[in-house]
């Protein structure tokens, strides 16, 4: 749990203003989700997670290539089949590590994000991409089916969008990419930063105890029945009324004046 | 289960050739969903459900906002933590009772419809949009997260293009909307109630069981594994076929003739 | 299990370098699924399932309708609520084919898809639209709802899409089912043979067990919750990873040659 040297190297934090700016730092190798790669961003997560005052995330990249999923050179060294097991495993604990932070996580995408980079972005809560940024899907083309990655990214855009990727390997572009509903919003490549910048700063801005349950809420629900997700999502509103937040940005509105969140 | 003299004001109800208009008739509150106001609409769909010369149902709004959501006044004068989940829930089941009424519903927009006022929406069997009309879920606004509103945007849209109308509040057009499917139409401001008669007047020409039947069935199926949806889907379409309308429709069908419904 | 005479007949096969064509041949009908029809269509895909040098497989139609759904005169001369029965699980058993079949399935669409000729396109892992082609759940119109249809459909676009065309019949051009999910791609009509045997011939040219698996893995995970999903998912990609074709694939990956598949 703690940061090494090598985490340091590979994944950069910014701070500012209760936003994190998580940057993949291995350009030279387009950011592969190397074990190391994905042990120094599974740190980065999951001190995130224990710290209050970072209300939302930003996962960014270094380099032309956002990320290039697994590292090919260290896979095909390995060859055990445990030591493969487990490397699927670490990747899938990442990616769900990314949903259940209490945060929100925004992927910044500028360039290629391929295969479990293409994953990355899909388990995201939000995607900005560069108009210029690329998505694609394929592991068929080296014989090794994306099947993890289509785990996230048939749960973000419709079957058949999602086979064509899975099934052919070819990259769709970002406006794509925001019609599918992979990303949530496509801007300029010159407007990358800004734009994610102040999209993290309105989370940020807002009371961190409201997104955290709501984030929460949102993908428990998606999985239950219609009438439990009801049940469930009423309880979560009543909690949340119950809070100081809730009541002071009511009391707020109603009485027209900028509220003062406790964000706990 | 009858109507109240305060009921017929909030909500007024027009009859037509087996389509019903319910329209909210509360302006100067932006027709916010009041426990008064969720008991008027629930009564008057309690009421059509149990009407089988009613086949088509229209919800709209009078004045320039369709639902603001909650009453907010109303609710933060409430402390009891009781008094908010019994709020909730009397919202969470309105919603399902548009989803279980045998009867189609037809959301008519115009204007704004934000936090339950969008989850109005996103609940209706089918919603036709005004080009003006905006759709947004701004709970976070003011420390309330939409969770209960998020169970029916989140079945209804992709799941980044929710998060980001949930994490930011930020209103979305109707153009958007429909590209989405968070609406079925979207037509010109000054076309809305001629095409909304129009696609309701369709529905209620075709045969009041086929319909009922139908959407029944959809929303049971669409919760199921593929096997046991198909097995069950299956045999509400040979029940279906035991009909007389089903038998009629096929042999005006087959005869070039004009089907005689009888609805039952 | 065997070809009959009259299965030739109406449903031809061509093969060509592990790409089967199977063209619906009973263009004066509209390729109506007939009893007969759909038993052919059945056979072809269960001898097809058996045959791993087929790597891929194009749905396509003779004449101008691709399919018109249920032969309505064959329906409309039955009688017993058990042939009912029997011809729609006949149906609901051909898509599920469809979906179990090892190899994907292209749906190559021409002209009108209705009813459960639209089912066959959703139920297809991709389709391919002429620019012209059109696609409609008209079973409203004639008392019989096309409730087997919406089991496909509704698990290809989003549900008031779905809805829209299940209240009304009214059908979608080739542009709108793309955007919504229910075909992926469109082309002229000229190039439509063209395209569609490229991407057949692109996908027959990867591994046919990398193929297989991943096709499998896609409907099962997806009916999962998250976690089971990537515990399932994990669980074939180090299985695939074991195999001949993605260490020879991510070999030559790295060494910048061209693949070797056995296909096994």
């Amino acid at each position: 749990m703690t940061d090494t040297k090598a985490d340091l190297e590979l994944v950069t934090r910014a701070d500012s203003d209760g936003v994190v700016t998580l940057t993949m730092n291995n350009p030279k190798r387009r950011n592969a989700l190397s074990g190391a790669m994905m042990t120094a961003l599974k740190n980065a997560f999951d001190k995130i997670a224990t710290e209050t005052s970072v209300r939302c995330v930003i996962l960014a990249a270094e380099g032309p290539v956002f990320c290039a999923g697994h590292d090919l050179k260290e896979m095909s060294g390995i060859t055990e089949c445990d030591q493969h097991a487990s490397l699927f495993n670490q990747c899938s604990n990442l990616m769900m590590t990314i949903v259940s932070l209490p945060q929100p996580v925004i992927a910044r995408v500028r360039g290629m994000a391929t295969a479990a980079g293409c994953q990355l972005v899909a388990s995201c809560d939000l995607a900005v991409a560069a108009s210029t940024a690329k998505f694609a899907t394929p592991g068929v083309n080296i014989g090794l089916f994306c099947s993890t990655p289509m785990v996230a990214l048939s749960r973000n855009i419709a079957r058949k969008h999602a086979m064509r990727m899975l099934l052919t390997g070819d990259p769709i572009n970002a406006d794509t990419a925001f019609s599918m509903g992979l990303v949530s919003d496509v801007v300029e490549d010159g407007d990358l930063e800004t734009h994610t910048d102040a999209l993290a700063a309105g989370i940020a801005a807002r009371s961190g105890m409201t997104v955290r349950l709501g984030k929460q809420a949102f993908y428990k629900q998606v999985e239950m029945p219609l009438t439990q997700a009801y049940s469930y999502a009423s309880d979560v509103m009543t909690a949340n009324m119950q809070k100081h937040d809730a009541r002071e940005g009511i009391g707020a509105f109603v009485e027209k004046r900028h509220p003062e969140w406790r964000h706990e």
